[in-house]
């Protein structure tokens, strides 16, 4: 049977929220009726991806992200997900996907961005505009707000001021951000967030996308008043569960409710 | 830098709150403090540890965990802890231990019993009597009560009522067993276990161990009235960070203040 690749440790937390879902979504009722899933979380050999992108004088991330997921088939793995929207960023997920397949290997990644974007218009096809909480990186590269557009949506993101002073401090900042704090979640941080989703929906957002994997530690609500909350962690879940065991994985739940 | 190894899946959850719990007692603020954990969590192909155990016909796991064990090496790991308490009976632990070293394999493997038992010797030296809660096989096979005894301490468990229809079923039965629904956990199993608790007190156990590594996905508290608890799952994941990362080692908390 193959296995399940969660190329995780960005951050940490983060890793360990796909696994749980990749569980949570499989219909098991003993341990021999779960998927294999193996992680590797290395964060000290995983540069920061944001100073990187933002030429900031930040080292690549690419090689250690090739020799992780090499580890990962040498394990045992068909397919990988990258719990961390900020290494979908071109520069990073591509130059990594070329360069394993370079060394011979055939191991399929999926695409966070791309898999939530599907699912957004296959789920909630009513849904024209939508809002991204992200990195900063994640945000100026437009790597969300490209792609939903090219899906013929229209993409919301927060001003300059909400972006830097609440977003990017609630995933970064000691000692309320998440990556320096995600267990227990500080409430600061998951009342900045609602802030911020609420900015979203006074910009149009109908739906919000959690784009960044540390945020929904934070955000577990599915829906927020009448704006759609998307979690991209749960989306690429599914679809690493499509890719390998689609009979094991349970019926898709929206709003309580099962969907064929 | 070497990797923890952590030989999960037995069960999922399981193998999720031992890398939580690294996580949780490393002192990080940013994703690169974080140490690097390589998890396999290959529950399909694990047979069930009971009933091997307990003679009733069960296939033997000693051979998937020594290949399991094997890869976890080849992906880094230089020491592996084993988040399943039943898994550690001699006729497994031992078995496999001597098995991966004949393959050539210097791994190192800490073994979750006697990890606890030296947790409670150090940390709490006035306790005299000490209850376990485990799986049947684990219980009837003594696996913590000799160890205890050997190191002058007093073993309780719970009677055989007790121990199939409320701890066992609490641990393995569907729909409300914390192997059938693990998130979230079912409210009768946490009260389940609380009966079990108080049984144990009632026979004298001033502190409780949490012998089966799906309960403290359900007893989270340090302590229950004048009953200490005891989670050797976080006693192993300060275990492997002490074999690994002792710089990186949080102090020690015993009730809410750190410890020298």
């Amino acid at each position: 049977m193959p296995a399940i690749g969660v190329l995780g440790g960005m951050g940490p937390h983060a890793g360990l929220d796909l696994c749980r879902k990749i569980f949570d979504e499989t219909d098991a009722t003993r341990d021999q009726d779960h998927v294999s899933v193996a992680m590797l979380s290395y964060s000290d050999r995983i540069p920061d991806r944001a100073p990187f992108l933002l030429d900031q004088g930040g080292e690549s991330p690419v090689d250690a992200l090739v020799a992780i997921a090499l580890s990962l088939e040498a394990a045992g793995a068909s397919v990988i997900g990258m719990p961390c929207n900020t290494a979908h960023a071109p520069r990073i997920f591509d130059a990594m996907c070329e360069q394993v397949k370079g060394r011979g290997s055939s191991i399929n990644f999926l695409h966070i961005v791309d898999e939530t974007i599907a699912h957004i218009r296959e789920v909630h096809p009513e849904i024209q505009t939508v809002g991204v909480l992200s990195t900063t990186a994640t945000r100026n590269l437009r790597l969300y707000a490209e792609r939903l557009e090219t899906s013929g949506l229209n993409a919301v993101s927060p001003d300059d001021e909400v972006q830097e002073e609440i977003v990017n401090r609630s995933i970064y900042d000691p000692p309320h951000g998440i990556k320096a704090q995600a267990n227990p979640i500080s409430e600061i941080a998951r009342q900045s967030l609602q802030t911020a989703i609420s900015h979203l929906r006074d910009r149009g957002a109908e739906a919000v996308i959690l784009g960044c994997t540390e945020l929904p530690l934070v955000v577990t609500e599915s829906r927020i008043e009448e704006t759609v909350i998307i979690d991209p962690t749960r989306v690429l879940a599914r679809a690493l569960l499509r890719e390998t065991h689609p009979e094991r994985m349970k019926p898709l739940r929206v709003n309580g409710r099962e969907t064929v």
